[in-house]
């Protein structure tokens, strides 16, 4: 650690992201002036930076981007796609609005205000929360930095805060409303395998819901013990099982659309009702809760309501999580993801992209597939 | 009032419901025991119960009513309808069991346990709450009943219980959860309007939501400011208005099926997102809520989930609710029913049906639609 700041540019590029009124999108780069920390702030070197998908909404805008068309240079790339008239009117807040993008990052801090509490982080490595991530510097408040123990990268602190704070936020929840086990789909994602790893630590019951072979068979290698699969035909069966050696009554769902949040209440009621002792009228009194956090499947929720009237469906949001449970829980979950981010809270990558490379139109067509196995991180630097 | 018992039957009709092993519904009548009522019990003699739309489960047992067919006697009349597997398969709890039907009545206490608060009841015309009502008498503790003001009917006391305190119920949730408006669907009901009068007394902003012109002409009579009809075109646009005017943010609906909770969603996300000031990536911030507490259309709710994600639906029932309401609030909301029994909280009826009437074909063709303006009074005496 040096009391010198390191040499920085007057400018750096980010990412920006326009939706014009005519309804397109535009994705490109610009150059912005680097700040000069003040106070409590710090400047961060961004050198890593998931594409998590909560970063794509504000990235995509909800354009079609298998309609997307690539024009400027290779170092200044642009990007355009077209937005349907329907998704553009719930879009109206940001029209004309170029916008920064990228929840969390991670990197070096480079310079600091005169508190005390900014200048003990110059030099370090830290994780960054905080939006404008897909950016060459970042300058937050310090209470935006997770800073790293010695010998964590920036690559593996870059993604410190939304899956692990996910994972421990579900966690939290379900101890929270009363529940002692929990189910998750999408589970074979990097945040699935993360909540696998913590459940093993803490030793809670977790059900994995998967849709594929290879991704149930690659949790029960990472010691899952409770792993369905939603597009085999014993789903059902299969699911309410693992939730009568669980007792779990409350599920994590990412893909929102179709029925799948409608089926976990059911086998939660089956499971409900296979321990009853006599008949209740209006179904199982054991409260049965499923929190969509994600959109991985974009259509409508169909729930069947074949399970009674002791249920909820709703959604599920990291930040306002966070503030319910208020500043020591959050510094407590903070010290641990610091503490344990290159093993319970890992994450993994399959690609690395700098700034202009995100901005690829093959590297769009695969990161907005959300596909379980394919993650990117972009290296802003290079 | 008299000291004196009045003469009572050694046996007394009620009303059955059987579900067989070979997944046939049997209603029938069946002749039991007058009990002798001791210590804090009392005998009422039943004179009126309502069918409301939540006996109608444990009555139906889930059998297609429209294959039912009839036999037995005029005096004895034995109705039996076929019952789907996957609707047997739920209701194997209740499968060889005979249930009594009818959750509350109105009736005359003819006969009383040793207890002073049971002896005080004595030729009192009390509301009564607690299963079984379709019945010529019915013995009950004390806490069952509720005693009405002189000059009050068993007819007008007989659904002082299920519908009064179900709309305060919904504006004691609406309360404690930190809303100040709310949304009522099938909002012409019986309960509706009951709902109407209570938010007019209370200077509650209510939204009600209709099916027909004349159901929302019935309640702009009765004074609401705020109706929309679902059926019409402008329906979401008019619903966002109202919920503009009112700043409503949970809704009670009682159809469960089909798209209407979903439409309340967007609307409220609409509402919510025009008073914003800016882009919120993750939608609005504001908590929009909607409790499903009937299923008029038993088919599957389908959520479009273009409101954001601070949402929940979720099933509402009174009986939870009372018990979380803690003992003194519900003696108040007792104390209140009885005083507005036929002001605030008056039921009316269509038809009137004695015990074996109610198994008549016609007449449970009639009341099983569940149509707003038909509504069927059970007088076990004639």
């Amino acid at each position: 650690m040096s009391d010198e700041n390191m040499a920085i540019p007057a400018t750096g590029r980010q990412i920006r992201s326009l939706i014009t009124a005519e309804g397109e999108l535009e994705l490109s780069l610009v150059d912005v002036d680097v700040p000069a920390p003040t106070g409590d702030q710090v400047l961060v070197r961004i050198e890593a930076a998931p594409i998590n998908p909560s970063d794509l909404g504000l990235l995509f805008g909800g354009a079609d981007m298998t309609a997307a068309s690539a024009s400027g240079t290779p170092d200044q790339p642009v990007v355009t796609a077209p937005i349907a008239p329907p998704v553009l009117a719930a879009m109206a807040a940001r029209v004309g609005e170029s916008m920064a993008v990228g929840n969390e990052g991670g990197g070096i801090v480079v310079a600091t205000g005169s508190s005390p509490e900014a200048q003990a982080l110059l030099g370090r490595t830290v994780g960054v929360l905080g939006g404008s991530m897909y950016s060459e510097y970042r300058c937050v408040h310090v209470s935006q930095v997770l800073a790293l123990p010695d010998g964590v990268t920036s690559e593996q602190g870059a993604a410190c805060f939304v899956n692990p704070l996910t994972a421990l936020g579900m966690i939290g929840t379900m101890r929270g409303e009363g529940h002692t086990a929990l189910v998750h789909t999408a589970a074979a994602s990097n945040l699935g395998q993360m909540l696998n790893r913590l459940c093993l630590a803490d030793s809670i019951d977790l059900v994995n819901i998967v849709r594929r072979d290879e991704q149930a068979e690659l949790l029960r290698e990472q010691g899952a013990t409770h792993v369905c699969n939603s597009s085999s035909d014993g789903f059902l069966d299969d699911l309410t099982e693992a939730l009568n050696e669980t007792g779990a009554t409350i599920a994590f769902d990412a893909i929102g659309g179709g029925r799948l949040a409608g089926q976990i209440l059911t086998a939660m009621e089956r499971s409900a009702n296979a321990r009853a002792t006599e008949y209740s009228r209006y179904g199982s009194t054991t409260h049965k809760q499923v929190y969509i956090y994600g959109g991985l499947d974009r259509g409508p929720t169909e729930l069947s309501r074949n399970f009674g009237m002791a249920w909820g469906v709703g959604g599920w949001l990291l930040t306002p999580y966070l503030m319910s449970a208020g500043h020591d829980e959050v510094a407590r979950m903070r010290d641990r993801v610091a503490a344990e981010i290159t093993t319970t809270f890992a994450s993994g990558y399959t690609a690395r992209v700098d700034l202009a490379g995100a901005l690829a139109l093959d590297a769009i067509g695969e990161y907005g597939k959300q596909a379980t196995g394919t993650k990117y991180l972009i290296t802003p630097h290079g």
